[in-house]
C-alpha cells in the first residue's frame, strides 16, 4: 500500500461493473500515478448511500488528496446523496442521460434494470456458448465443430482457453480451441479434426521468452518449458498459419479482453446484442 | 430490424469494451425504445477515424433520428475527428479526463494502454484463476479445495459454471463448484468433499419454473426436467443451505455479472486490482 496513492471508489446501485470498467480506463490514462481502488456495488437504498458517503467523507481529511468517486447511479435520490460528497464525483449516467433524453425525446427510467430479466434469451445464448466452449476446450470434443463460430489454434499456453471463455461470456460466441502439438508440426497438412473447418480457424502466437516464462511456472526446468522448445513450437505454428493462410494474432502484450476483441474485429464475427 | 430503432455506435481506439459497457448501461435506461448497436473497435489512425465518421454521417440523412455515438478516444486527434460527426457524441474520457487532470495535477497520457502490458502479473493471476476454475468445475477435482477462494454449490443448471468462470475472469478468484445431487439430499450431512470447507461454500438456487424450462432444453420430457423434480431438488438444496447456515442466492432474474458481483459483495472476497 503506497501512502502517496490516491483513493478511488467505484460506486453503483447495480453491479458496479460499468463504474469499474470506465474507472480503469480513466485511471490507465495516468500511468505515472498510483491508485487504491475500492468497489462498492448494490448501493440501492438511501441508508446505504448515506453510510457510504459518510465513510468516504470522514476519510477525506486524513488522505493526501481528495478521493475520486466514479459512480453510476440511475436513481436520482441516490445520485444526489453521492453528489453531496466532498470527493470529486464523476457520473457518466448523470452527465449523459439528460442529453440522451433530449435527443430521444423520452424520459429515462432512473431504475436499476437487470439485463437478464429484460432479455432471458440473451442469458441462455451466453450459457449455451459457455457450455459449448467448455466441452470443446483443448480439442476435447471435435465432432460438433459444425456448430462452432470459431476454432482457436495454437501451441500450449498461448491463451486459447481464456480467450474462448471470454468470447463465449462477452460475445455469446461458440468458441472451440484445438492445441497444435509436436506431431502436427511434422506434417504439411493441418491436423485431421480441424482440416474441414479452414474458414473458422484462427491462430494465436506469442513471443518465445514470454511463453517460456509461463511454461516454467507450470513445469520448471522441463523440455516443455525450455526456451529452445518454445522457439521451435512457435515458429512451427506460425509457419503453419502462413502456409495455410490462417489469420493469426500475436498476443504477447494483450489482455484477454483485447485478444477477444481483436479476434471478433478480425473475423467479422457478429457481436451479441446486449440490449435492445 | 426495427425501422423505428435508433442507431447507436460504440467507438474506441482500443477494444471498445468500456464504450459498450457504458453504452448498454445508458440504453437500458430507455426500456421503451429500441436500438440498433454497432461496435467499431481499434480506430487507431486518422484514416480509420475519418472513414468511420464519413460512413456514419452519410447515414444520418436516411435515418429517422440522429445516431448516437458512445466513444472512448484517448487520442486527441482521433477524438476531434469523432467529435466532428453530425451524430450526438458522448465521450466520458473527453468529459472526465480534464477534471481528473486538474485534481491529480498531472496530464493524462492520451495513449491507448494495454492493461496486460502494464501489469503482467494481473494477466497471470487471471489465467491461473481460470485454469483453477476449469479443473474444479462440476466437482471435477476436489483435492485442492484448500486453495480455492469459494466453492459454489447447487443443483444442476443453477448457473454454477458460468458464475465461476466470470468470478475467475473478472475478479481473478479461484472459484470451484460442486453439484448437489439426489444422493446428497437424503443425508443431513454435507457431501464429504465439501464438508471441511464450510466457510467457503456459497449456494445458488433459482425458481422451479425457470429451472424446468432450462432443463427441458437439455433433456425434454425427462424426469430430470420435470417441474416436480425441479421443485423437489431446489427445496432440498435450500433446506440444506438453511440447515448448515450457508449463504445463498436466488439467481432467477440475474445476469452472470450480477450473480458474480453479488457473491463478491456477500462474501467480502477481495476484488482483484485491475490497475494501479
Amino acid at each position: 500500500m503506497d501512502d502517496d496513492s490516491r483513493q478511488v471508489y467505484f460506486l453503483s446501485n447495480g453491479t458496479a461493473i460499468t463504474a469499474e470498467t470506465l474507472g480503469h480506463s480513466l485511471l490507465a490514462q495516468f500511468p505515472g500515478l498510483s491508485f487504491r481502488t475500492k468497489t462498492i456495488p448494490f448501493i440501492d437504498t438511501v441508508e446505504k448511500a448515506n453510510k457510504v458517503i459518510d465513510e468516504i467523507d470522514r476519510s477525506v481529511d486524513e488522505s493526501n488528496g481528495l478521493p475520486i468517486i466514479i459512480s453510476t447511479m440511475a436513481d436520482l435520490d441516490l445520485k444526489n446523496i453521492i453528489d453531496s460528497s466532498k470527493a470529486l464525483v464523476l457520473d457518466p449516467l448523470a452527465d449523459f442521460l439528460p442529453r440522451l433524453e433530449k435527443i430521444l425525446d423520452e424520459e429515462s427510467s432512473h431504475a436499476h434494470l437487470s439485463h437478464r430479466f429484460d432479455n432471458p434469451s440473451l442469458y441462455e445464448s451466453r450459457i449455451d456458448a459457455i457450455d459449448f466452449s467448455l466441452i470443446h476446450d483443448d480439442g476435447g470434443k471435435t465432432r460438433s465443430y459444425d456448430e462452432t463460430d470459431i476454432i482457436l489454434i495454437g501451441v500450449s499456453r498461448t491463451g486459447k482457453t481464456p480467450s474462448c471463455l471470454y468470447l463465449a461470456l462477452q460475445f455469446g460466441l461458440k468458441a472451440a480451441n484445438y492445441p497444435i502439438t509436436e506431431e502436427d508440426m511434422d506434417s504439411d497438412r493441418l491436423p485431421e479434426p480441424i482440416r474441414p473447418y479452414m474458414d473458422r480457424l484462427y491462430g494465436l502466437t506469442t513471443e518465445a521468452n514470454r511463453l517460456c516464462k509461463i511454461r516454467q511456472e507450470r513445469r520448471p526446468n522441463s523440455r516443455y518449458s525450455s526456451l529452445e522448445q518454445c522457439r521451435y513450437e512457435l515458429k512451427a505454428a506460425e509457419d503453419m498459419y502462413i502456409h495455410h493462410k490462417i489469420h493469426y494474432l500475436n498476443t504477447t502484450t494483450m489482455s484477454v479482453e483485447e485478444i477477444a476483441a481483436r479476434i471478433v474485429e478480425d473475423t467479422g464475427l457478429h457481436r451479441m446484442e446486449q440490449s435492445s
